[in-house]
């Protein structure tokens, strides 16, 4: 059993995908509605399809560009393999599979879910559920079954290869974080490109449509609307679900470098074996992975409701519940996992301090860190952003003196959110590096990112549940199948906050592990920012997020504009338009969004991939090891603050549909406070879908692109730190070993007693194996040990 | 003269407050005008200063407390002594001077500016600039005074103590720190305090006064039209000096301290000695500042137009000729005065690399950076923030479609001005470091402020001018009269923006410094941002900008809807107050700033102050430099984001006033669009005038305080490494000395010779040693050296 343990998680993502199969069937089977219906829904669903082929066309040259240029590195760099080129093309493929799927289940199940709202909220639930637990599971069990079978595939080509289990395997690793890196890439420009697209939709339908001509949301009459309900899909769905994908796959590689790293510290005294192939550690974020599968599966089956007069409690409470019991049976799956597949004692280098003895429990003690931080701060985004609260009272309350205290304040309550989440953040860094080192932070990364499934699924069915309210208002159904949706729409916004949340905690830890693994994949002592060329990268990352944030804003606003002069021209010239004689052209708002989309995620997307790339080559790998960490820093609070803000400006919006009491007084829709708070949401909207969860795939990509180019940079300090031509690197490297001899005392009750220890190896080595050794001598206190002298020796 | 260098700076400095008063008195002679301009003129000074004496009640407060920890710290510390209480204490002294000073003289001007505009436009230039210039001069002269006469006692306190010239040195630059945080803490105080009460009367005044009643800005119907005027004096020109003068006197500090390192770095091999009495790299700093405040005197000679017809070209023309020809002598007279007072060849320890022989004329070239960065990032900042440039027209475009847009663009240009800036930052930070170390790059920042008192000049004279057109409009002067003022006003915004650019580089270049110090002073070895607790406090540390921000814009917005409710209260009540017959109670809306500014600006004062004492401790030293670098980081992109969107969106609404073409379509004051743009222009209000300027202090502060408690940290930081109790640790370091013999062999034209070297002193010395003895062996091409043996001893 324990050697074929690599067919756990394959047989396991099977069983998601089967199982995604058998839920596909059930929604594709529901009543799709009245011919009108179908017709709507049809119309989204070509819309859709149609921005994603445009897409595509584009990002297939993407990908022929960067399997040139990978081809050059697996060819420059003697440990990347040109089987980087086909796992970075395989990436690309199931990433853009993934985001497929998911859009055309949510497509089909949009007007299914408004046929269902006819009979009943539960039956509503059911549909709208299926459709995203189609779609989680389509992600996690690819992503996971793709990663599996490279994995296996790489072992067998390069694991019998000369040289040691370590080198071997780091060349299965670097040629496996090619399929990462393909599934980022294609999140990056699906994110960016979806969230272009769906707010360039939804300002522009909302400045003409609800504000110029005072219609509602939704209504035929408006040329935009078809294209804001594809907006839905692409953005919201296809977007996500690439970006998931994405996280789900860098995490899992991540901690499987670190693991590797990790049998490489244990491995400096006595070869490292175990039962699982000696590769336990880089396995066990496989296995856990896959059954976080298994207990999404068991999860949504706890997801229903029975009562037909539920509201939005009972529909949150139902979620929760699945959510819940997905992680807390991977939790205590962890909990097994970990004491089976990982020795009782490992032996950690951690940085500066030596080499420790980590019993296996602290890394489920840090698996648990990820679980219980990635949970809180999904509260701390709830409270934040949710109805209620006081943040959005606040807002809310700051609409009465006009648009522009109500800004104000929900800039300001997004900013002050980074407090709470930064601090829960910063503490799960330490925390889990202190229990078991950057191998604890990855796992911790990988218990948060486990069910992933579930998560998605509960994203996603906001967004059908919001396009089928679209579907029921354009085909004038009865108002009870717009309010049961409303009620769905409503639960699925503040799961989609919460979602966001967690997608960026958990994007931070992968991007934390990606860097430990980078450092790890160059070769240099750390990342010293006293060093000026550090510095300076250092201050330009953190400049990157803002500018690409400012890009994807402004292209949402140029977007916008075109639109709505699309949308003016239109009520212009049909006649009989806004009295619905007249057919809006439905077709041309559709491709307006399209062309902009596409046209506008180039830049941010180009900047994203090559920046590192140039630092790299230029400055070498500590200061992109700086940029690294800048771009991270400054992503994580722009994209909190992004978020947030723009979470809390739309209920802000919303809380004026039910009625607020501001200074004494009732507001309702309409009224000038509602006016300055549509303003705010529609601030709030780039925010929340474009920039801000773009920030997620740019961190990430970031330190992928760092991580593949890494073998070359390492070689690229070497050449810099030794300052001459190749012939002289190649003598220093070849005369570089030496022998050291430690003399020492040891003082033991009064007992003085001498020894000798020895160390060979290069230079490099013998230095840091005296420091080791150093480090365990402080560390017991029983007995004092003095070091009388140490000799070093070129060999 | 040679030995007696520290009497130049000095005589400079009387030599500028000389002028300072020869020009205060000039101002005060002029016509004030009449009874009722007097009047108005006499309830403005009465109010700011109302505003300064309780600010300084409370913040007498607060230095009672700060030096009575300072003590604790002086206490605990041996390279700490007690006077760094006294120097705190009239450090903050001199700060509140400074700004008492200018606002005195700023609310003399305005009166007599208008007065002064009713003759002629030169006139009314010569009037505000006069006020201006005393403000500049006093800032300058008594930063330059106090500092060098602080640092004379202290020389004669502490330089004929036993040991060595660099710890002497490192007492005497420790107890100045104390001046340096004391005039930062009350600056950080007055900037916010004041930020806060300009933007709430502002804010206030605006949306009950333009919006609601319709009535123009400073029309004396308003009651909040004194508190508006007040707060121009409270926040541009109180906060703003003491804000500058903290600038000032942190950059010279840090120069000086990295200045003495360079001593020690040379003193390695022989002692340093030159004619300076053996310290010109430290008095450099304070020479250059002594030299920048004599060319800012014959700058403000060249500031005067002749025409009576000029407009804002010609006055911006004449500013620019005065800080131009500032600018230039200062750079000349540093070319001579680093050729007289450094050695012409230096040794500089290159973090990482070893030691370099640096030419002075290096030092030069990174002044010369400074110069030119400084120069450009103000030019990037006007570029951003001008009328009738892209960026601006931008935001007017996009009024046309709503505020939101309009906000939406603003947002966006903000942002996007971070990347020229950052990437001038960044090549500052490589380009001067690459020449000459760290302290090259303390000497760009010491170039950069040299010519403060200029800036200030510049920067003070718009709100002079700006108070005279509110004097002007109040007591109902001819429209002749309102339009010359207007002129200057418009003028001092484009300065202001520009001159905030110029704040924030230099903030940001003067803490690189400071940082640089602390690292000196704790005595780590760099900050490695792969160590998890380091990494977690750089986020830690990048949050903090974002939420001390978001405080301040909240502490706006509440004391604004305060403002608006007694406006409103006010219309209600009084008879005939919008009539002109009711007289408003002023007096009121004056205390409600007042109260509001005092009450808000603690908070945000004291996790400024505390934060990093916390971390320092709980962490220890590297941490801690982990946390001011995200600080640093965060702060600089939060402070010209916030800075150039607002300065962006307030021209974009001065757009209108002229009248702008938008689709073809002209618009005016008054038009829908123009709506929009003022709501853009209040949410930038206090992202321009609160957030965005205090986040120079914040930056400048945080390492400021690091820097104070440098001494604890890195005792702390060796018990933590050693982690052992107090006894061992008693032990060890005493016993830490070691003796190191290095066996060479040298091969030149063929011939082999073996060599020995030997090294000793405690073991991280030899350490340190041995390993710039090998890398100056490697630094030599013509003959290799083959290392064969080294041996550390025990001694």
């Amino acid at each position: 059993m324990e050697s074929n343990i690599i067919f756990l998680p394959i047989a396991l993502a099977i069983l998601g995908l089967v199982f995604m199969y058998i839920k596909m069937t059930w929604v594709r089977k529901q009543n799709p509605g009245s011919e009108k219906m179908q017709q709507i829904s049809k119309a989204i669903k070509e819309g859709a399809l149609a921005f994603l082929d445009a897409e595509y066309r584009i990002l297939v040259v993407f990908v022929i560009v960067a399997s040139v240029a990978l081809f050059g590195i697996s060819y420059m760099v003697p440990a990347t393999s040109w089987m980087i080129v086909p796992a970075f093309v395989i990436g690309a493929f199931f990433s853009a599979l993934a985001g497929n799927i998911g859009m055309r289940i949510a497509t089909d199940a949009n007007t299914r879910t408004a046929e269902a709202a006819k009979t009943s909220l539960p039956q509503a639930l059911k549909v709208s559920f299926g459709g995203g637990t189609v779609m989680g599971l389509g992600v996690a069990g690819l992503a996971v079954l793709g990663l599996s079978l490279l994995f296996l595939f790489f072992l067998g080509q390069f694991m019998s290869q000369d040289g040691s289990f370590y080198d071997n395997m780091t060349m299965v690793l670097e040629a496996l974080a090619g399929f990462s890196l393909g599934a980022e890439s294609i999140a990056l420009f699906a994110r960016v490109g979806g969230g272009i697209y769906t707010k360039a939709a939804d300002v522009g339908a909302d400045l003409v449509g609800k504000v110029e001509a005072g219609i509602p949301e939704d209504d035929p009459r408006n040329p935009a609307t078809i294209a804001d309900n594809v907006g839905d899909n692409v953005g919201d769905v296809a977007g996500m679900g690439a970006d998931l994908f994405g996280s789900y796959v860098a995490t899992v590689l991540a901690a499987m470098v670190l693991g590797n790293y990790l049998i490489k510290d244990m491995s400096a005294t006595t070869q490292f074996t175990d039962a699982f192939n000696n590769m336990g550690p880089i396995l066990l974020p496989l296995v856990i992975a896959g059954v976080g599968v298994l207990a999404s599966i068991l999860g949504t089956f706890l997801v229903n409701i029975t009562s037909n007069d539920a509201r939005e409690p009972q529909v949150q409470k139902a979620l929760d519940t699945g959510n819940w019991a997905a992680i807390g049976l991977t939790w205590v799956a962890s909990w097994f996992l970990i004491k089976w597949m990982l020795p009782m004692q490992m032996d950690m280098t951690f940085f500066g301090e030596g080499v420790k003895s980590i019993p296996s429990r602290h890394v489920f003690y840090a698996a648990t860190i990820g679980l219980a931080v990635g949970a809180l701060i999904s509260m701390v985004t709830a409270y934040y952003t949710s109805l209620g609260k006081k943040p959005v009272l606040n807002i809310v309350k700051n609409s009465s003196t006009g648009a522009a205290t109500n800004i104000i304040a929900g800039l300001a309550v997004g900013m002050k959110s980074t407090f709470a989440s930064v601090i829960l953040f910063a503490a799960a860094i330490f925390g889990s590096y202190t229990l078991a080192g950057f191998y604890g932070v990855a796992l911790a990364a990988s218990a948060m990112m486990a069910t992933t499934a579930m998560q998605l699924a509960i994203d996603a069915f906001g967004p059908i549940a919001d396009n089928a309210g679209g579907v029921a208002e354009m085909s004038e159904l009865d108002p009870e199948v717009r309010e049961r949706t409303d009620i769905l729409d409503s639960v699925g916004n503040t799961t989609a906050a919460v979602g966001k949340g967690f997608a960026i905690a958990s994007a931070a830890l992968t991007a934390l592990a990606l860097f430990a693994a980078y450092v790890t994949f160059t070769g240099i002592d750390g990342i010293n920012i006293f060093k000026a060329d550090v510095l300076a990268m250092l201050f330009v990352g953190g400049m990157i997020p803002v500018v690409f944030s400012a890009l994807a804003m402004q292209s949402v606003g140029k977007a916008a504009m075109e639109m709505v002069q699309e949308v003016r021209r239109q009520f212009r010239e049909i006649p009989g338009i806004l009295e619905g004689t007249g057919k809006p052209e439905y077709a041309k708002c559709v491709d307006i969004s399209t062309q902009a989309a596409l046209r506008e995620m180039l830049l941010p997307g180009l900047i994203t991939i090559i920046t590192p790339i140039i630092i790299g080559f230029l400055f070498g790998a500590e200061p992109l090891g700086g940029y690294m960490a800048g771009v991270c820093v400054s992503g994580v609070m722009w994209a909190i603050f992004q978020n947030n803000a723009g979470g809390a400006w739309d209920n802000a919006k919303k809380s004026f549909e039910a009625g607020v009491e501001i200074n004494g007084k009732m507001e309702y829709k309409g009224s000038e406070a509602h006016k300055a708070a549509v303003t705010g949401d529609t601030v709030g909207d780039p925010f929340k879908d474009t920039s801000g969860p773009s920030m997620n795939i740019l961190i990430k990509l970031t330190c992928l692109v760092g991580l593949v180019i890494a073998p070359i940079l390492g070689h690229h300090s070497e050449i810099n730190s030794v300052a001459g031509n190749n012939v002289e690197v190649e003598m220093v490297v070849e005369n570089d070993f030496a022998k050291a001899t430690v003399n020492y005392s040891v003082i033991e009750d009064g007992i003085v007693s001498d020894e000798i220890k020895e160390f060979e190896g290069t230079e490099a080595e013998v230095n840091e194996a005296i420091k080791v050794f150093e480090s365990t001598l402080k560390i017991d206190e029983n007995r004092q040990v003095i070091i009388n002298e140490v000799i070093i020796e070129k060999i």
